[in-house]
Formats: structure tokens, sequence, C-alpha cells
């Protein structure tokens, strides 16, 4: 079915794309985009409207419960509003999460249906065919009422325009409908044109403190012929369920359109359309207000014009993806590259209003922004592998911004973010991964920021006690003792030591840039502590009790498929047992040297131990440029691993975690992998482009472009025979930041055999 | 137990009453009043603290469904806040109905507490004792707490004052419990010391387009050391049930301050105290907006000042109660009589807020008045039968406005009210109830509204078609054939027309005033259709169908204890087959003649026809008076009837339904009734006291005071021996409004037996 889906969508795409853009070089990059990729294989990605960063996405919200959608959050895992295995939709969603691992936003939802009203999803919700997405715009055919639904989006709102038969047309906002945990809205017809409203969301991974209220603006192109709203009502009991025609029910409100608030509510909005009829609905969004929501909406969107908006997006796009260009691939290869670095591109995301205005981290306050751009959504566990040492190579002015926001966090709240979502921590995953993703910045030559600051807010989470210290909850026993130990079955404590030594390895670089020789060292130090839990009997790291002894009956299995696991997350001792990026050399040591060093990292590969879709085994395949002479196997594997990235729904190998393994596939296509973040050397392998430009920022970079280049088009020619770097031959497997942002063409000659 | 309390209330009142307000005369009406009279029985009163006509009223909240309580709405009937069976206490509402019929208000809940903060009504609620209650206050220890709550009351704001124990007190506000059949509630922490918010109420007797917004603004005297929400969390399904911690559980919000919105939610803020520490908490509410609840608030209470409101509320009702003094009796006589007076001071109630600002009828405008009251809950059915005449009486300067509120009414809706509350037209009931409220207010000679207008709108009601009437939603039939017919079992056919009779002999009194006199004649002839229910074979008013035919298997007895009936609306065919009360003669004439009719009516005492409690009889004691030589018969009655009226709980025989009962009281223990409204004419009886003054309103009535004396104290001597007006003898049973509004003495003589 998603293949038909897709097919048809590929085939309008030709016909409907009437205002496809062209960037000034020539170069329509949105056109290999392909939105629905991620929406299978829980890649939790989306197929809606959204612009650059956007605070808006307009998404087909296709999960409810029901019996033609195989996904849905009652009935099993499921962290999007959109799965492409699933064919009953019950609107469009307005904020919206992308690859991320737990359900949250995917609410204020929008329906077009015809006929009599109906208000129960269940009843009101239809299959839809002929879809179309691409970057800016999603359309389809609600089958049941022959509404054909477009929509776009701006920064801060989202457009729609339904095509209506003729007769009695309705428009849902349903509030009670949604993927976040969180319920209860409130919302007010404000005219026959005009809703407004709040709506709680959060409770993010079931972290119950992490919620706050986003506010919206409706407008409509067409004054309602009625108007009102809708609430499932609490089943009564005794003698008022008897009386009661609603308890338990839907109850409709057709002549009250003062404020309404509840658990699951609703706005109907119905009018006489003619045959076609388009009735368009705008929605302004915002973190701060309903005030700010009406105010971004009148800013970015002046009258009802779907197809300007469209095409504005559509373009901003291009623009975007523009700072790479890639030549030579296949169409796939292209469509799997641009998706992917479209999908880096949605996280995270603009959260100022268009006066600046933003909530402020943890705290009740309103701040402004007076320089850049505000940020929110920091799945940083994830992203601080890749995602931002890539922002700081191609959108240096994105990441600087924020890295400001997380300074500005630490300002408010005390404490630099470990996954914030919309102003709140979630305390999702472990480690203290802000003090990577800013050193790193730092160190790529980002300015901009208050790095003394930063500096500060960083030893502060590395050094207060536990008791005190939310981002390191098990820091007591860490810094006497060097390891977190096992204290209870399935506890993640190695997981948590391993984040921390990484993080204190980039504090102690940082340190030393900074000159404090004495912080340099002992964090340098802290950060060899994974040595503790290298266990020779099982050639793994392996959970340590606090007395210094192993666990017992540890199983290097468990924690497959999501199991738990004894001193992981999320993952089996393998998944975890060579993820010490900053020390690889001290890492082949304990494993016995190079040569039991690749034998045993292959072994996750040829015995199924490599998870390509969780984060702290993705580098594994680029380890092998640490040896020698064995720079060839990790041509091999990402050769091999690029085959599971596909143009399919299921294209991506797992939970995108807000662009971290797109992240992942950009860079390895383009040959080159910062393994470790903190260390200016990106790992080379074989790029799948015959030629890769990057447009450097020239206010932060002295070089122009960066270009990678591959002598040979063949793709079975994975191996790379030998190295140039601005036609010089280049020895090491590897090149430094320093050394490409002052621009330059490394060139890769490949071979089908490895030397 | 309910004994026991109100023993206890007693002892407590002669303790507590430090600020015993006394009037210029020296009068202390208001310690007579005792508010527990008609909070059992299912008088559906409330003992809390009220105003005069207060928006606001502070009562304690025992109907939560829990073993402690015998009554609750999850149960069985019941329609009011408190009833003294129960025993267990869940807060202090802030919005009540008094002796209606259904639940609805009883909402905006606080609730002090201590120690570990609970927010699940059934975990915190408390048994309580040493209730004491008076006009204005009510208090009582809350025994689980040890904390002692008094609770008083402006016209548009509450306010309570607990007194804690040392260590951690709590004061929730819960806006998920309540009568109101709605739910639905907004709230926003605005700081330490304030919240605001909105719910829902409405949907009374389950008439869902009767929905209103209450808005309110709470301060408390000291600021919370912790504060926050809860909210009851929807069921999660599947995989989200087993992950998260608070499925169908209470959720505590301890980290987040901005609004929240749902159905079953509310907030905590907590203290530490110390032993016997006094925290003040009030509440300003508003039917327009939460600014005007605030600004109701500030006006009213300027700073925290219990003492002070108390004292002065409890004065407000002495002032408001110094308008009937009485002399004689017992005390019981007095107890009996003031709290009837007080019950009928309870509504409607004042609409407007302290600038003015009111909610429009059946609209979203909100309208400003610039003088006097706009009043609402309307519960005509039952009050046009004597409240309101009453009203006329001894406060007319209170009725003229309830009927300039009327007239907005009709102007705002198109529509004269039925049963209005909140500014929404439930259509409880039947009839055309405001045809008679408003011709007997204008014909006592009660001036300063436009009768012009009225007189229009009730010729509106009075002559349009069904389709687009919904006031009388059976009118065409009666219109051609002059009775509304059975069309159904267990319609309420000839209830309706029964109203509508008594409404069109209504219309045509006003019609001859205003000088229209075919209308006159048209209404007059039409309220003579109540012939055409009257069954020889019965000797009853029978339901009659279309065709001309009465009903077969008719049952006089069907539709007593609310049963459903054929024709009768709660109510069997006795109840109703002597209500013409503006056509006593032709009734008469119906039933055979003066002894064939006196035998009768006499059936209804003897064989337990009557029901003290049900609007349409109550006025049949009193029909003796019309049949010369039978007005002992009366008096034998009323002296009977009497008895059904107590101090206790249960001392009101039924539903009070918002005064009508105790205006019965009143009117009967004063020794006059007005039969029929529109007729000037008040039946006499023997009084209670040995001497009644009515202090006249000077600018409505010329006459000063009128007065009714007795020559016997003595209770045993029911029976009218002779009658005197300004000591000239008077031989009539019936005296005019006309008369006693122009001053005088009313003067009976006694004896123990009848003549």
């Amino acid at each position: 079915m998603m293949k038909h889906i897709i097919k048809t969508s590929r085939i309008l795409l030709l016909v409907l794309f009437t205002f496809a853009y062209t960037n000034s070089q020539g170069q329509d990059y949105a056109s290999f985009i392909n939105p629905f990729i991620g929406t299978s294989n829980y890649g939790a990605c989306y197929p809606g409207a959204v612009s650059p960063n956007g605070m808006v996405s307009v998404v087909p919200y296709n999960v409810t419960n029901n019996d033609k959608n195989k996904l849905s959050t009652d009935t099993g895992w499921l962290s999007n509003p959109f799965v492409s295995d699933n064919h009953f939709m019950t609107g469009f969603t307005h904020v919206n999460l992308s690859g991320v691992g737990c359900p949250d936003l995917g609410s204020i939802i929008l329906m077009p249906t015809t006929g009599k009203l109906e208000v129960d999803k269940n009843k009101y919700g239809s299959t839809y065919s002929d879809q179309v997405a691409k970057p800016g715009y999603y359309s389809t055919i609600i089958d049941k009422y022959r509404v054909k639904a477009e929509v776009s989006a701006t920064t801060r709102t989202g457009i729609s325009r339904y095509t209506f038969p003729k007769g009695q047309s309705n428009i849902l906002l349903n509030l009670g409908l949604g993927l976040t945990n969180e319920s209860g809205a409130y919302a007010k017809i404000v005219s026959p044109t005009e809703i407004e409203g709040s709506k709680l969301l959060g409770t993010f991974c079931y972290h119950k403190d992490a919620v706050f209220p986003v506010y919206f603006v409706v407008k409509f192109s067409k004054p309602a012929k009625e108007k009102g709203y809708f609430k499932f009502q609490q089943p009564l009991v005794g003698p008022r369920a008897k009386w009661s025609s609603t308890s338990g029910k839907y109850k409709i409100y057709r002549k009250y359109y003062k404020e309404l608030a509840g658990d699951n509510i609703g706005t109907f909005f119905t009018f006489d359309t003619d045959e076609d009829e388009q009735i368009e609905v705008k929605i302004g969004v915002s973190y701060v207000s309903i005030e700010n929501a009406r105010q971004n909406l009148e800013v970015e969107q002046d009258g009802f014009n779907f197809d300007k908006i469209a095409k504005e997006t559509y373009s901003n796009w291009n623009t975007e993806l523009s700072r790479i260009k890639v030549e030579g691939g296949t169409k796939e290869d292209k469509t799997v590259f641009y998706t992917a670095l479209y999908h880096i591109l949605l996280h995270p995301n603009i959260l100022q209003d268009i006066n600046g205005q933003y909530p402020a981290m943890e705290s009740d306050q309103i701040k402004t922004i007076t320089d850049g751009n505000r940020y929110t959504v920091f799945s940083l566990w994830d992203t601080y592998r890749n995602v931002h040492p890539f922002l700081s190579l191609v959108y240096p002015e994105k990441q600087r911004d924020m890295v400001k926001t997380m300074i500005q966090m630490y300002d408010e709240s005390g404490w630099l973010p470990k996954w914030e979502l919309f102003g709140r921590e979630t305390y999702v995953m472990e480690g203290d991964p802000s003090i990577p993703v800013i050193t790193d910045t730092y160190l790529r030559g980002i300015r901009g920021f208050d790095i003394e600051k930063a500096y500060k807010a960083m030893l502060k989470s590395a050094t207060t006690e536990q008791k005190y210290n939310p981002l390191r909850p098990d820091n007591d026993f860490y810094l006497s003792h060097g390891y977190v130990p096992f204290t209870s079955n399935y506890d993640n404590s190695v997981s948590h030591a391993l984040e921390y030594y990484i993080a204190d390895w980039n504090l102690s670089k940082l340190a030393s840039v900074l000159g404090d020789k004495k912080n340099e060292k002992r964090f340098a130090k802290q950060a060899k502590g994974y040595k503790n839990y290298f266990n020779k009997e099982f050639n793994l790291l392996v959970p340590k009790k606090e007395d210094g002894s192993f666990i017992e009956d540890f199983d290097p299995k468990m924690g497959e498929n999501f199991a738990p696991s004894h001193g992981f997350h999320e993952g089996t001792s393998w998944n975890y047992s060579f993820y010490v990026p900053h020390d690889i050399k001290g890492l082949i040591k304990l494993y016995g040297g190079n040569k039991p060093f690749v034998k045993r990292l292959e072994t996750c590969f040829s015995e199924d131990n490599f998870d390509p879709a969780n984060e702290p085994d993705i580098a594994y395949p680029y380890l092998f440029n640490y040896i020698k002479g064995q720079e060839w196997r990790t041509q091999k594997h990402i050769h091999n691993l690029r085959k599971l990235y596909t143009t399919k729904a299921g294209g991506i190998p797992g939970n995108d975690d807000t662009g971290t393994l797109s992240a992942w596939i950009v860079y390895s296509m383009m040959g080159i992998y910062p393994v470790c973040p903190g260390d200016m050397d990106y790992a080379i392998t074989t790029p799948t482009f015959d030629k890769v430009t990057i447009s450097l920022n020239s206010s932060v970079y002295s070089g122009k472009t960066f270009t990678i280049e591959k002598s040979d088009s063949n793709p079975e020619n994975p191996y790379i025979q030998s190295i140039s770097w601005n036609k010089k031959r280049w020895k090491r497997f590897f090149i430094s930041h320093q050394q490409i942002t002052k621009g330059g063409v490394l060139k890769i000659e490949t071979s089908k055999t490895h030397k």
C-alpha cells in the first residue's frame, strides 16, 4: 500500500508541481525531497508541510486507533502523527515533532468534512488517496467527502485549503485528539471567522513536570453559517446517567460561543459550499500567548493566499538546501541525501514569536530575544554526536544561535539542557550532552556566545553533588570512584558513565583552551574512567557494582530489541562497548591491541551486534579508520549500511532522532564523519557522489567552498585507492575541520578492491 | 444526627455571635434565622453564607458520593450542595442555587486540609462538627484536620477564614467537583496569592443548550509556599496505560503555573502555618469576565477583614428583614417565619457586576445596566404564584427591577423568560408565567417599566404559532380548539393548558387596563378553556384527545410521588383539578355548585390528594374562602398545614422552589394569601402572630404600614370570629392590595370554634 501511495504521489508531483521553484543556480534541490521517507519502520518522520526549523508543521494525522490503522498509541509504540502503514486519517495537526522516540504534540487538529455534522473522530475520519508531499506542501483527497485538502506552512503559521463539493461543509478543530500524553484545552469562538485557544502539551516520555501550553488563533477565509463546540462528556453515574442524553458521548454546543474548556473538546464551523468551492483556514501558533499567536498569523500571512505561501516556503527550502550541492549518484541517492538534509533542518525549532518573545526555560517568565533565533527541541543525547557538528560546518549561524539558546537556558534555569522541549527539561536519556555540543562548536571556531559562562555552567553540572544536580543524578560515586555503579536491575549505570566520560573529555579540552590547566587535567583523567567497566572475561564493558566487582550472570545480548538491560539504556553491552570515541587508542589497548580490537569490532557486524539505529554505536563503522591498513573496513561497512537508507517510507533504519540518523547518512554519503564531538577530525570514507560542494558561511569560515570529489562514479568501486587534498597526496584517513573550512578539494580515488 | 447538629449550632450561636447586630428599632430579626431549615426532606436550601439576593453564596459541600453520605447526585435525586442527612464534606462552594429541583452550580469549591497534599475528594474530605449558621456566616470544625472554617459573603464575593494547626496547611480549589451537569474549567495561578479562572455551568435539568460560564478570582491573605495544579487524568489504554504513572488518577503539577484547562482540575496552595494561624481566602465572581470578577472582589472587599464582612452582611440582612415585624407567636413561629422570609430573598439573584455589566439573555453580548439591578434565576412557574406578588407588596423596588429585567430579556432574546438561569432559558416546566408576573406587578401599582413593550411581548408568546414559539410549544391546537390535546403517554398536556389559561386571563386583564378591548375579550374567553377538561364521570380534570374524547383508563392517582402521569406534570389530576384561580366561580359551577365543590375539595385533604409541596395545589386551602360560610375550612386547613413547617432541617415540606413554599408560609402566617396572580384580592385567614406590621415602600405606596392584628394569642383558637378593617367591621374574607397599601389595620377576632 505504501508503495502505491508513494507511486501515486510521484505521478501527481509531476502534474501538480506547477510552482516548482528553481533557485538562482538553476538547481531545484527541493524537488529531490520525498517527505514520506521515514514515515514507516519507526522513522517517526512526517510528510506534512513545514518551513526550515519551523515552529508549525501541518501534518496529516492518521494514528487514531481504528481498524484501518495498523499502528496507534493505544495499541503499540508510536511517536508520530503519521505512519505510512496506516490508512485512516482524522485531520491535520499543526504542532509536531519529527523523528522522536516518545509521542508528544501532534495537536491542534483541523479536519474538513461534509454533510451532517459528526464530531467523533472514528465516525468522521476517512481513508485518503492521491497524496502529494514536497517541502512546504502536502495534499490528499479525503475519500469519504471527496474533499481535496492542501496544506502549507510558514515558520509560525499553517494554512489549509479545502476544495469542497456542493452542500454543507464542515471544518472541525479537534483539541481532544492528539499524540501528547497531556490533555486539556481551552477554546473561544471569537467570530464567525476566528477561533482562539490554548492546549496543554508535554509529559514527554512520561516526565510529568515537562508540560507547557501552546496557544493558537484560527482564521477562516469565509464566515461560518453555523458554529459551535463539541465536547466529550464524562460518563455520569446513577440517575444522572439515565436522565442525561450525552453522558459518555460527544455533546454538540450549537448555541454557545463563549469560552469552553475541557479534556476533549473541539469546535465546528459549517458552511454552505458550491461545487469546488475553496475555503482556506490559517492557524497562527505561539508558545507565549494567544495575542502573539494572532500577531504571528497577521505578520506571516497577510490575507489568504495559499499558493503564495506554498511557493515561498518551497523557495525557502531550496535556499537552505543549496548549501550542499551534490553531483553524480543516482536520483535515489539524491533523494536519500536531500531528504536527510531536510530532516536535519526540522529540529531544533524556532521558538520565539515574531515579536521576539519566548517562554523562558523552566520558568513562568516571558523573555524577548533581540538577536538571532531562540531554539527549542534539543534532543541532545542524540544530536550532540553528529547533528550539531554538522550544523557547525554547514549552517554555523544556526549552530551559534542554538548554543546561545543553550546558554540562555542556563541563565534562566540554572542548568544547561539535556532534552529540552518548549522550555521544559524532560531529562530523557542520560549524560551531560550540552558540554560536547558547546565545546565542539567553540573548537570549530564559531563565536558570538559567552564561552566563559558556558564553561561555568559545564563545571557546575560536572562537579555539583548529585542531590542538587539534575543533569548528573549519580555524580557522587562517579566523582569519587570514576564510574557509576550498578545498583539495581535494569539501571543504566554504564550508559550514564560513558556519557559522562565523553562530556568530561570535552570539558578538559575546553579547559585547556580557556587556560584552566587544573581542570584540563582533572577531567582528562576522569574521561578515562571507562576502563573500569572493561571485563576481560567477556571482552566487553560490563556493569560494575559499588564494591568494584562486576555483576553476575552478565549477558552481552541482554537489551536487544529495546528489552530492559542491566547497565545499558535501550541497548546491549555490544552497542556501548566501543563507545569511547575520545580515547580510541586507550580502548584498543584494553581490547589487547589493534588486531584483537579489529576482530572484536568486526564481530559487531558479523554477529549482528551492531544496531544502525542506536546512537552509541552508529560511529562504530568509522572506528576502523583508527587502525592503519584497516580503513577499508570502514569503507565496506559504510557501503553496506548505505543500503539501509532508501526512498521508501521505511527508508530510515529506525527513529530519526531529530535528524541524527539523517546526519549520519548525509555525512556518510559525503564521505566524511565526525567520529567524536570535540575532536576536530573527520574520518574519511568513500563518498556516494562524484562531487559534493559545501558552500561555507563566509562570516565564520575563511574558505568559500569545501569540495569532495570521487574519481569514479561506479558504485561497485567502494574502496579508497588514494586521497588528495588540494591536489596533494593525503595519507591520513582523517581531515580536520580547520583544514576543510579554509576551503579546498578532497579528492578520493576509488577501486573495486581494497589494498 | 441532624437534631444534634442544629442543637450544637444553637449553643455555639449564643457564645459566638459576638457581633450580633441590632437594628435601629432594637430588633435583631436575623437572630431568628436558622439556615439549616430546608436542608433535608428535599427542601434543597443551604446553610451557607449569602447576602440578600447575592450572586455569591459560600456553602459547605457535603454531597460527594461517599459512604458517609446518604444522598448524592450519583445515587439519587439531589439538587443542592448540602443536606443535613450527610456527614462528609469536601469543601465550600461559591455559586449555588437554593430550593431548586435540579442540580446546577454548586461549584468553585475551596477546601482547607493539612499535612501531605491529597487532591482526591474522597481522600481529603472529612466529617465536620460544631456547625454554626446565621445570615452571612457559617462555620464548622473540619474534624480530620482540626481546622476551623468560617465563611461569609458580600453580594458578589465570598470570604473564608481558616484557622489551621501548626504544620503544613493546604488550600485546595476544586473545579472538577460540583453539582452542575456541565464540566470543564480553566484556571491560572497568577501569583503566590492569586488564582483566576472560569468554569462552565448549566445544562440545568438536562436542557443542553442552557450553558454559561462563571468567572472567578481567588486571593489569599498569605503567599503560598508551594502552589500548583491537579487534574484527573483520562485513563490511557494500551502501552501508554502501562508507562504512565497517572493514567486514570489525579496528577499533581508542582512546577507548572501557567493556565490549565480540563474536565476535572483544581489548584493547591500550601503554607507553613503556626498553631491557630488564620489564613483568609476571598473569591470574586462574575458572569461576564475574569476582569470583572477581580473588580468585584476589589470593590466589595478591600483587603482581608473577615469579621467586618460578616458583620456587614448580617446587618444587611437585618435591614432587609425589618420590612416585616411580627409580635407574639412562639420563638419557633418567628424562626419559621423569618427563615422563610430569608429564603424568599435569596432568588432571583443580582447578576450585574459592580460596573453594571451582565451577560445579555441568550446572547454573547455583554450589556451594562445603569439603573437598579439586573436579576437572574427566574423559576417563574413556581414563583409567579406568590413570590412575585409578595415582593410587589413588601419589596416593590426589587420587584420593579425584576420586571425590568424580564423586559430586558425580551429585548435581548425576543422572548420573555420562563425558567431563566444566568442568561439562559432552560424551558423547565410549562406555561407562560411572565404574563401573570408582569400583569400582577402592574396591577399592584408598581411602575417604572415599559408596560407597552411587555404587553407586546406577552401577545407575541400568546399568539405566535408553535413552530416559532419556544414558550408555548403546543399553541396551534390550543388557539384553535381552546385546549392542549393529549398526544402521547405521560405528556403534560393539561398542565400546559392550565398555565396558558391563567396567563391568558392575566393578559385579558392587562389588555383591559391598556384599552385593548378586542384582546381583553379574546383572552378572557380563552382563559375559560379549562372547562374542556372537566369530566363529569370522574368529577375531575381529565386529559382530552384531539378528537375531543377523554383518555381511556384514566387514573386520578396516577402521578403520585413524582411518577410519570398522563397529562399532568409532576402530579396527579387531583393536584391540578382545582387550579383555575382566575375563575373559581366557573369552577364551582362545573363541580355542581357550592356544596358539591366544597365536598370535592375537602376530599383532597381527607383522602390524601393534596400535596403541600406541589405548586398547582398549594392555594387549594384558600379556595373555601370563595364560598360564604365555608371560610372556616380555610382557617382549619391552614392551621393544620402550618405544622408542616418547622425549625428542623426537614422543616419545609419539599422543594422550596426558590422561595415559593417559603412565600406560602410567610403569607399564611401573616393571615393573607394572594390566591390568584393578577387578582388583587388576598384571601384572609387566621394569622399566627398577634401582630404583623409591614413597612410599606413610600415611593410606591401611599400607606406607611399595613398591620394585621389578632385578638387572641391562643393557638388553640384558629377560627375567625370577626374581622375589622381600620376599626370598622369587615364582612369579606378577602381584602384588596389597593386597600392594604393605603395603610391600615386588619384586625381579626378569633375563637376556638367556627361559626
